[in-house]
């Protein structure tokens, strides 16, 4: 079964870019993008068909009612156990397992468990953090606890955290156990970063640093596409160097991503968003561009505290969302972004030598950072 | 290094006892059971050595302040992180592990990374649990929910349920795999058992079985005193067969062990357990000797249904239990914890058929079902 297709990649054959630019300012394939995101689409629409199998299995070894919580939660059934389609998540960390495999020469199809497995750690967090950040919507539909309580919220999320051990401890690959013992490492950075991500949001904002803020986003965000990028390397009998190198490029991609998304939630368009503009400016969130504005030592940077001190004024968001802009927070972030995405593509050109293989990892890449889809 | 020691065990040579009786009714070594008391504390000592260097270097992998967290928790430390002694658990779970890796003929010292992931998943539902129930007290001393809050709670639970994978997917022990693959299976039954608990307390009394409230002990208490012993005889190199027995063993001791403790919850001594008299009847608990005195089908059991349905006299608390009593629910449970001893020596008797090399394993069984530590 081949997974990650070859579509799409004769076009950086023999050509490393430097670096990816992020968001709508111009893509490897020209000002349009639109190859790309369809290689990337492509690619994650047969990552689902691939991956999914192996989720219905491991969920399917859930006694009830968690295996049926966990079927909400994954969108595929409704509150009442109906099946629904369509409602699941991008698969971009399993897409990311094959795209890896694919990269050092393995075959994909092998790494079905370690993506399967990536993906129930990723949710086993989204429900926890759900949980812990009081939000009410997942993937537009109620979360877990506004539907079954934060008791069972919790379970489910440390089942699926168990279950996707299991998945790898019980797989007969010769790389299974050292892939169980670094996606179990991952999970200890994924507590800290959420954790971190926490305790920043009820610090005063002045006393914030920027450097703790990538910190946290690195643990929380960069850790587990990493850990996808190694766990397929890992399956594909990569040599420890590529693994670490493979881990890098997703770390740093995950970076990227999440400096993007921190854009997003200040100047995305709330019809593609989903949110209101500048909804983390309204729910004073401590996002990388507004401490980079805070911490600019700018006097746009002292009005945008004065906001986070305690306006409420509604026009007030869009004065805040402009301070931001004008302390240099939005250009930091799209410059770091790029920056981010450069040392990724430095640290795929040390596992994969030849670009040829490297288009899948390439288009996930840009597919996640810039966020047009 | 050995860890559990010999003393003792000569006087179960070339006999097994039937059945180990509860609760003061008769011990192996005589009526006052001090023989046996000892050695299973003497036995617990020496595993508290023995495992706490490898719980400590497994929490020293933490990032801050999950560890601190952690050794708060687990009673090494003060809310100030200064070092305490004396407030950590009695170690009954790595205590099964040594012991039945002896039993089976293996190292106990081979296995104290079993034991230390026994332990650290041990005190990830702890803290979980403690959050779900809202207790302020575990050990004598504040919860962590209520000294660092929910959400810390929770993500220190989540690293320590990891962690605990971690250590024996990274172990080079042959038996690793298998051990993180049952440990992890082992993990999604206790959060089976645990949301079962949450839903049977909110389950009008009249509607739930007895026989359903045996599963929910069975998978929340048996379930990881099982896993226990299973993982000691995985150590030990075992035969397929002999880790089964091994986990039937621990799973009917703990089954044992959780209607002793529901009979403690009603009647035991305040001065010994450290909570008011029928602190379980004051909270409505749903114990096992309540559902089988409401589900009697006698007078008695419906005047306990009564109590349950809302009065709020205190000296109703008495005539509740004397209900209990009278209703038969609590000759059932000791009977049935008895009956429950007698499987697990069954079963013990299936995996080592030597007594000589059963005496850890039946001294922990008597401890856990004595109580009167």
């Amino acid at each position: 079964m081949e997974v990650t297709g070859t579509a799409g990649t004769t076009e950086t054959a023999g050509a490393w870019p430097a670096a990816v630019p992020a968001q709508g300012r111009g893509t490897r394939a020209g000002p349009d993008g639109a190859a790309d995101g369809q290689e990337a689409a492509d690619l994650l629409e047969r990552t689902r068909q691939a991956v999914e199998p192996e989720l219905r299995r491991a969920v399917a070894l859930l006694p009830e009612p968690l295996g049926r919580i966990a079927r909400y939660h994954l969108g595929w059934e409704a509150v009442d156990g109906t099946p629904v389609t369509g409602q699941s998540g991008k698969a971009i960390r399993p897409g990311l397992v094959f795209a890896a495999a694919r990269a050092t020469g393995g075959q994909p199809a092998a790494a079905a468990r370690a993506a399967a497995a990536v993906e129930l750690t990723h949710n086993f967090t989204l429900l926890h953090d759900d949980v812990i950040d009081r939000d009410h919507t997942r993937r537009h539909r109620p979360t877990v606890w506004t539907v079954f309580g934060d008791a069972d919220a919790v379970l489910a999320g440390d089942a699926l955290q168990a279950l996707a051990v299991r998945l790898l401890a019980e797989d007969s690959h010769p790389a299974a156990a050292r892939a169980a013992a670094r996606l179990a490492g991952c999970v200890i950075e994924l507590c800290a970063g959420q954790q971190a991500d926490c305790a920043l949001e009820h610090r005063p904002p002045g006393e914030v640093t920027l450097e703790e803020c990538l910190a946290m986003a690195e643990a929380k965000t960069g850790a587990l596409l990493g850990c996808a990028c190694a766990l397929g390397a890992l399956y594909a009998g990569a040599e420890p160097d590529e693994v670490e190198a493979m881990d890098g490029f997703g770390r740093q991609a995950g970076l990227a991503f999440q400096l993007i998304d921190d854009v997003i939630g200040i100047w995305g368009d709330p019809a593609r968003t989903g949110k209101p503009a500048g909804a983390d400016l309204v729910a004073r969130k401590k996002s990388l561009p507004v401490v980079a504005a805070l911490t600019s030592g700018t006097a746009a940077g002292a009005e945008l505290a004065a906001y986070y001190a305690g306006s409420t004024d509604p026009a007030a968001v869009d004065r805040a969302a402009d301070a931001v802009d004008r302390a240099g927070g939005r250009d930091w972030a799209q410059a770091q972004a790029a920056d981010r995405m450069a040392r990724a593509v430095h640290q795929l050109s040390r596992a994969v030598p030849d670009p040829d293989r490297a288009g899948g990892l390439l288009a996930l890449a840009e597919f996640v950072t810039r966020r047009t889809h």
